[in-house]
């Protein structure tokens, strides 16, 4: 079955853009390999709706490191897990990069919001740490690491709260200082003016990641280009899937039989594909 | 948020079909109930899936019941667990019905194949347990049950192993002598034949539940006429989920945008309504 | 097998001193249930110790809900969860409510520290929320309650950070006018001064409970006489057995064998009706 | 905080008498780790009792993994994991050790019982599979390995069923054939003496591991002089555990104090110091 998994670090050393789509199963997770992406993000904003509970913190590390860890046993490329504010303070960061590692996943971002954090697109003030307290938490990070592999990736949320660009680079510079191995700048804009404006003046010094939620327009060449080296495309997986579950049941509840969609969803068969059937029944014979 | 949900057992009573949808996710689920639907079928073929693992007792009951769990908590309807064996032998089912009903399970089907079974559509020779040894199984379950309120559904996979209607009406005799509160007749074939042969023949002793994954032309209006108590349309929203997630990911993936597609998933919005963002956001106020 | 377990409401309702030892697994607590223990003390300090993390909020809340519901799954007397600081915010202890409810748990303390907490004897300054804060996420608490029985204790570590009596009074008055069902006044002074003043000051509008862990001369028949509703023995188990391996593995790795041991611990048939053995094997017959 | 730890295959290659303590949990563990033993037996046993339940299968690979697992992250020496039956068929015993290599575990013992299991010490017959099933069983749980490092103990359960030691030496061949790494012979004699036989015919073509429960006389020397490699000393820590809270508890009860016991137990700083309270409150700073 599955062989040991590339790192998120090797991909990025291959110099070429990588390419993250989001999921909160494996079934998700396996999907979006099979369709060509690099890595997985595990989305805490997919993992909470999955639930049907609000991406604030409510949920713990454990269900968020568990639905990781469930993706990352299912795949070949690596997981990139998305750890919110790292669940507290330096001594939950440190205990997170310990859980996180044991488990095999092998790279996470934590973001710069206080504790408990709010979904980034939810219409309220944001608070974020001070600058030298998230750096310091990146560095407990970083000290609390026990392989070689482990990457972490520093997300600012200066854009989404207002603070503007000047912010966003003096935070990133801190981080990377702080020994962050990359750097996410997130924005809720609508345009992709914000981002380019950063990565104009970024000098490169470890790798940027984005993520546009809000800024579809802009295309993984035009992001390549410009010197981004990930793009996340975080929660479309789950949005389709909302639109298609609700269709099938609706479809089937109205006409009282499943008949009609049947040519239209995955055959049972494609199921057991996926689930690597043949390969497991072989153990019993 | 969510209060006590209804009961199966109040939702049989009621004498009118009762339509299930299966699902693996609160998500899911909660778009099931939002279309109309009457209870959820915590489907063992989905959970599995959802892990890209084979629905073969590779997962266990603490993984089953943790899906069921999750569902349960987000709904107003009931969840129906399906338990495939009973996890094992009497000590097994005996601990499965303390464990679901402390969890808040108010219905939970077995089947009398032996442990640890395989998908009922495999192409295998399933084997079952002697029709005394499956009786005594649901009178321990029935005798380890500790509210009223809880509803244990007699499976037999007489037909899927080709043993005919004789052998499904004699075991489903004695599985309602034994206590079960209801029986559900699987069946592969590709018509209803057999299953209108069986209810034909039932005395309507105890409610009938059927799951018309291969004979989707029978409607659940058909069903309802000849007796069916309960209809359960298993896996369709896992299936349109499979599809539905293989394009997306393709799409954007071949794209290097999900511009084309954005009309055509839920919004980020919708998503935040699913979590009931604005409810859990009131108590900060 | 266990019967619905009486609450600590109707414990406290009784009028009789409330005695509580504090427990990590299940088969602590059913020891301590043997011994005569009115209810269980959920303690974050020993389920902490257990797993060899500190008790600083490291552990997650589906930590210490687990080992909760795993020890009130095997008695018939009351857990009482200790819920450290309700794991966040008001959405935390909102969500924080509902899970334990629904894991069958029917009585919860919270304290008025900051997340992430330390432990209250660990010789650090300890920074508490604000009065109004606090007394709003016990009134959250209480609003997110399902069920009648659900019991909350709302608990001042006003004088582990030396505040004094008057904050801690001010404080449990704020509390109770929240919607607290008890207090708890927690003190690491050497003798019970402290809460005996405090007591003398108390109105009696609600419960008081304690914790006499550094000043153990202070004897139950003593706080019953000063108005005590509950008294809590919260971690000599634990002590009692980290003393109790340490010397029992050094004994027998000096020897090369546990013979001069065995007339000194349990028996195999011990450990044996601790687990009711007798009462599952009956299943199979 | 722990480094890597040293593998079970590295310990045997030492070609001393390897010696384990049987635990439950971190806390067992480190403390047995501390009095110098060289490894851990994750025992069945203890978990099971450590949750009032029978040790009968009853508990599932997921719970007994999680016990595994927490124990092995407090440690610096490897947890043995014991599985008993393997938890199934092949399919089961396959993903078990890809569960428990993703874990981090790096040796487990699979008995020749069939599942559900009951404990060897319950009167009961057991009933074995037959040699060849079982050395399938061995053969598919060592193609299922992804590492070097795994270890598979092949535990038979001949002399505990009466079969003979003629009957355990043609099994342990069989499954030394089939490619276990150990053998383990199991025996609830009151003296070593059939141990000692197998020992004098065993060709020593795989190491041999011991379980000296119910012959304490013989000991660590006599086994390494007989060939023995490991010998595990496996539920002794639990039964000291149950007679020292039972009579801490007792005693707190009756006195309304635990004044009498304070200099019996361990301090409240001996809990901090195992919970490595220092090294954490560092990173705050």
């Amino acid at each position: 079955m599955k062989p040991a998994h590339v790192t998120f670090r090797q991909l990025i050393a291959r110099g070429e853009l990588v390419r993250l789509a989001g999921a909160h199963s494996a079934l998700g997770a396996v999907l979006a390999e099979q369709s060509g992406f690099d890595a997985i993000w595990s989305s805490s904003f997919e993992v909470s709706a999955a639930r049907c509970l609000p991406d604030a913190s409510v949920l713990t590390m454990t269900e968020y490191l568990e639905a990781a860890s469930r993706m990352q046993k299912a795949l070949s490329i690596p997981v990139v897990a998305d750890c919110d504010t790292g669940y507290g303070n330096n001594l939950n960061v440190a205990h997170m990069v310990h859980e996180y590692e044991d488990a095999g996943i092998t790279a996470a971002c934590i973001e710069d919001k206080v504790y408990p954090k709010m979904n980034s697109f939810a219409e309220v003030q944001h608070s974020l740490l001070d600058t030298e307290a998230f750096a310091r938490k990146l560095a407990v990070a970083k000290g609390a690491q026990r392989t070689d592999d482990f990457y972490l990736i520093a997300r600012t949320e200066a854009l989404i709260s207002g603070l503007g660009v000047d912010e966003a680079l003096e935070r990133c510079n801190a981080y990377a200082d702080a020994g962050a191995d990359a750097v996410l700048v997130h924005s809720k804009a609508r345009t992709e003016e914000q981002i380019v404006d950063f990565l104009d003046r970024w000098d490169g010094r470890c790798p940027v990641v984005v993520v546009p939620t809000t800024y579809p327009s802009w295309s993984a060449a035009d992001a390549a280009k410009r010197g981004v080296s990930a793009v996340v495309y975080a929660n479309q997986g789950l949005r389709a899937t909302v639109k298609s579950l609700r269709e099938t049941y609706q479809e089937i509840y109205r006409a009282g039989t499943s008949l009609a969609i049947e040519d239209e969803i995955a055959s049972v068969s494609e199921i057991f594909a996926l689930q690597n059937l043949d390969e497991w029944q072989a153990l019993e014979n």
